[in-house]
């Protein structure tokens, strides 16, 4: 490696994290240019300042701005980690923004990928049904009051399940070669004066998700039928989805992995 | 007044409004230069668009950048509206930002003055003391984590009652010649695993709630004895007040009037 006698004294560690943040200053997860604020960027700079090298992490899922997480997983490399995991999350802590918190750290296999190593992804999204909006919640859901019938957004829900090519339900100028992804869960849930869309799968395109939750919730005004999920599945058309539904609802709540 | 046939139609009114914000976005809640986010500003635009008129709307507290309300007050004067105050409020909360709410509006003696007429205002101060923080409250709360003795703050928030000059806990460069005003309550409790102070007084200096919960934190963390609030009131010397606890936390919930 080099000869840092804290390198050499110490053996390299692969790190797993769950991390939490609020999305709403972010320009999302991933890194970019010098002077954007993003997620990632933040870690990297804390978690480089604890470590005294750069620090390269990895997530497992690229949060759109604007976009949270209770569940992100991301992971790092370094041979220069003496502490216990325990400590290094809470310096982590420390050293992150009040918006960010790595809610858990441990070792794991040297081979673990917080991306690669992803069975499967569930994003919740957030829609807030309260007759008055609820200010400090704005950025975390999205306001929605004409009536939304759960039963047949669920019922739309379900005929997502199964791999299918969801390059329908993608940005439009979406370039990945291979479209087809297969999704295992779709739950409508109503909890207090919300409606909830949680959505599992092994992968999702670019805006995938939130275009999903802007189909349902045309399908749960009435103004599409259920069936419309196979026609957009079969047609590939992003043009017979619903609109992108808001950043601020979506969440990524849990990201999961074989055992080790 | 005018030529205007609306104008005439209808009679002069005086709204009063209570509005809810979460302060993050905005430097604070009174208008500012042009292009400085402001809840005043963002109300005004919405307003003078309903009513196709300019609108000053008076605001009973001035809360800082950062700082929330759930029940500030405001009031505005107009002889264009010819609709129920209700459906004014619900065309104002669908012209205004997710984050600004009319939580009721309702129509007041012509006297009637949102600042001039309080007679007392609260103010809650949120510190959170969760081991873990919690990322989606960071903008609502202090994250504040050595062990805190609520007794020993709420025997020193009693010492606050009554009448006395507050130039203490004053922001150090406050110019206002009359610097007394009355605490009529302060009120430490610690409902989940946070700690709040709720502060009532007839009128408050600037950032004075703010430097009244950083002196309350440095005598709840055992550095200073709860006396320690006599010597500030009495020498009126800023130096001896703990630091200015930061913006996240507070928010202004409710102003009192005498009843019409």
């Amino acid at each position: 490696m080099s000869d840092s006698p804290q390198r050499s004294s110490s053996q390299a560690r692969n790190i797993k994290l769950v991390v939490a943040y609020d999305g709403t200053r972010y320009h999302g997860w991933q890194r970019q240019a010098d002077g954007v604020l993003t997620v990632q960027g933040c870690m990297e700079a804390a978690a480089g300042r604890i470590l005294g090298h750069p620090v390269n992490i990895a997530g497992a899922g690229r949060t759109d701005a604007g976009v949270h997480a209770t569940g992100q997983v991301a992971n790092l490399h370094t041979s220069n980690l003496s502490i216990p995991t325990l400590n290094f999350r809470r310096a982590l802590n420390s050293a992150l923004p009040a918006d960010i918190a790595a809610v858990s750290a441990e070792e794991a296999p040297p081979a673990f990928h917080a991306s690669g190593s992803a069975v499967a992804k569930t994003y919740r999204y957030r829609i807030c049904r309260r007759p008055l909006k609820s200010v400090m919640q704005a950025s975390h859901v999205y306001h929605f009051w004409p009536e939304l019938d759960a039963g047949r957004m669920a019922a739309a829900g379900a005929r997502l399940l199964g791999e299918h090519d969801f390059r329908g339900f993608a940005f439009a100028a979406e370039r990945r070669k291979n479209s087809v992804r297969t999704i295992t869960g779709c739950q409508v849930s109503e909890p207090d004066e919300e409606l909830h869309v949680a959505v599992t799968g092994d992968g999702f395109l670019y805006k995938m998700v939130r275009n999903i939750v802007g189909t349902l919730i045309e399908i749960g005004r009435g103004r599409w039928r259920p069936d419309r999920i196979d026609e957009i599945l079969q047609s590939r058309d992003r043009g017979l989805a619903g609109p992108t539904a808001p950043a601020s609802g979506l969440c990524l709540v849990h990201v999961e992995y074989p055992p080790w």
